[in-house]
């Protein structure tokens, strides 16, 4: 019996270790992709000195923030709390160590974030972020959006994440199209209202917007221009036509059209299309957004997402630093796909081999006969235990692919056989 | 110029790319032993209740725990507060989901926990470490004590560290010691006093014993008691000697003996020796205790220790759960190599490759190229910058081994040159 309530914290992902398998393994292979393509990994603190935080979190996002006090009195008089991200740490890191980094700075952060959102289905306290990011000294290419629109498709895809859609905007285009319409007060808001415009019914869209008091025709022309979508020369093709001669709105259509043009060459055309509903809301997005989905399961919503930055480190630094990142959220990812039962369903038996020694001198004699198996990269258990030889086998057949059992006669005659726990099936061990 | 203080946090490693390569490394191989000995891996939140950490914790990790306050109001009403081990989460994790679970359970963490320590050199707020243990149901056979030195001792051979020493001892020894000399109204006292003997000189030692009011005769055969050391023969034989009928220092002598016996039949003989000065303070551990140093730079003291213990759960569950374990404390091991000059001086350039297109054609020729190459496993840089050509070469070099210069030659022909950026060479690349 329970002495406490001994269930990890709500919101907090804690698995099996069979599904911990899978996890880790979706980690490591996003990460090795992440390395193939040269992005180099840091890692910061958990804990930030407030002043850092609060300078870039706003809002929503800092009512979320979990604070850290130490009980006992030192030295460092900080306030201190819990990144929420792993941009605002980057911007920190790029400031304090600019001098021994090469720019373009590309760079991979795969930690946990802190979030103390309201519980509920999906929403995580704790969560991996796995996050690329291209960082320039004073400028950096445009095709760096694409770079890292790239790899993360790639990693996704190694996931097992193959028909995904990367649906691209350009902050500019509608940032231009609210200059056109002298909507610039209400700005924020629009974006706002987009971002969301997915995730809530028509009429409340429309709703949000009238409440701004910008005029029927302006509403109508808002919804219009954000079911513009599709492949890279109809959606130019509807932009151009505008005939706009805002500055703004046509840089963000050139980009666009150089990130999708280039996009379109490398991906298959179902996994790209340019669409005027992705914002990325209040963001510090200034270029190239970009949100991933999974066609099959587009109720998930996106789960990957980013964009180019002016100036990652505007409040730390006085020197620019633009950049383009973005970031698959792992722990809410692997949520969703474990309960639409995507997650491979292998890793269930994470250890190859168990060796059951009958007797004492096979104890002895099975650490050297392990370390032989682990030799050839095997992961291989022993059953140390005193337990009932069939309690051993039962627990053996649990864990482990394989099972050995070694006695006085294996060791003797060295022959040894080892059991396939799946079929029953018994065979001689070749090698060693 | 920084508009802030953005150092990170006093007592928080923040690596550069290329330390932090030879850390992760480190990381993943000691992950890649503890895999291939079969343990497997999960992961608790980092954020526990109070009343789960407080239950275990005492003393000084007390005053140490960082406590988390979430800024907006939420349903969850428990304090909550960082972990400082693994042990309290896995007492936790064993409790919740032990009827998941197959038992022995070999489970290994390698996590970070987080001590508000005062800061000083070598110690850490934030830190790894790299746990394993094995859990029983009701019993664990002692064999594993071995089975767990003996994977921890791979693992450091890993990082480089081939000459270890580990030091073995069993806390029930000094414990039926006490007992005998009737002194068990200041056993933990005595513990305490012993644990910290090498780290002060021999009179601080000895007033702390006289401090205690047990007699000068004690005082002597306790301070000769814990100067016993060496091979698993010369100890026993020293124990034995003492000719005690006490059950509990008998069990630990043969506790020990059957550890050491195994011990010294896998590893070299230097790497091994039974010694009376570790008992491990007031951790709380019941049996085998062990420490590991580094025999040339013994100052460091232990970089690896662990040790039995009677039942894990005893304070979540009625259940008995016992165990042993160790763990690798990879942050302040990773500092004083660095201190030392003993990390590898590899991984100075993680990057294989360093593809520089001469123009726009080029530029979108070098995606596809850089995806063939990283098809065989080479790690590839795009340097699509719009600097000037000696820039990015400068770039490349710094970033990469290799650079290749991509242009309307190379692609019309298809050769493709390499240049070795250590040695200026250039040959044709054949791969492709």
């Amino acid at each position: 019996m329970k002495k406490m309530n001994t269930s990890p914290i709500s919101g907090m992902l804690e698995l099996l270790p069979n599904e911990q398998a899978v996890f880790n393994k979706y980690k490591r292979e996003v990460e090795e992709v992440f390395h193939r393509h040269g992005f180099l990994a840091i890692e910061t603190p958990t804990i930030e000195r407030e002043e850092i935080l609060f300078a870039k979190a706003g809002g929503e996002t800092e009512k979320q923030i979990y604070k850290v006090i130490k009980t006992e009195e030192t030295t460092e008089s900080a306030d201190q709390a819990l990144r929420f991200d792993h941009t605002v740490p980057l911007a920190r890191y790029v400031t304090e160590h600019e001098s021994d980094l090469s720019f373009p700075f590309r760079v991979t952060q795969t930690g946990k974030n802190y979030r103390g959102e309201r519980a509920q289905k999906g929403r995580f306290r704790e969560f991996y972020q796995l996050d690329i990011d291209v960082v320039g000294r004073n400028e950096l290419a445009i095709e760096y959006d694409i770079d890292v629109i790239l790899t993360l498709v790639e990693a996704l895809g190694k996931m097992g994440l193959e028909k995904v859609l990367v649906r691209v905007s350009n902050r500019k285009i509608l940032g231009g199209f609210i200059e056109e319409m002298n909507l610039q007060e209400v700005s924020n808001e629009i974006f706002s209202i987009i971002d969301h415009a997915e995730k809530v019914p028509a009429e409340k869209t429309r709703e949000k917007l009238v409440a701004l008091e910008i005029g029927e025709e302006k509403i109508e022309r808002l919804l219009d221009f954000i079911e513009i979508s599709g492949d890279k020369n109809r959606v130019e093709e509807k932009l151009r036509a505008f005939m706009f001669e805002n500055q703004k709105f046509n840089e963000g259509v050139d980009e666009l059209s150089r990130v999708l043009g280039l996009l379109e060459t490398q991906l298959s055309s179902e996994k790209v299309i340019a669409d005027m509903k992705i914002v990325r809301g209040l963001d510090y997005y200034t270029g190239t957004v970009f949100e991933t989905i999974l066609p099959e399961y587009d109720k998930i919503g996106s789960i990957c997402s980013g964009g180019r930055y002016e100036n990652l480190t505007e409040l730390y630094s006085d020197q620019k630093f633009p950049g383009v990142g973005g970031s698959i959220g792992l722990t809410r990812l692997f949520s969703v796909l474990r309960d639409l039962q995507l997650v491979e369903p292998e890793a269930k038996k994470p250890v190859d081999f168990a060796i059951i020694p009958v007797d004492e001198e096979a104890r002895e004699a099975s650490f050297q006969f392990a370390e032989k198996l682990r030799k050839t990269g095997n992961s291989v258990d022993l059953v140390l235990s005193d337990k009932k030889f069939v309690d051993k086998l039962k627990y053996a057949a649990k864990v482990a692919k394989f099972g050995i059992v070694l006695g006085e006669n294996e060791l003797k005659s060295g022959k040894i056989m080892k059991k396939d726990f799946s079929t029953g099936e018994e065979t001689e061990l070749s090698v060693i």
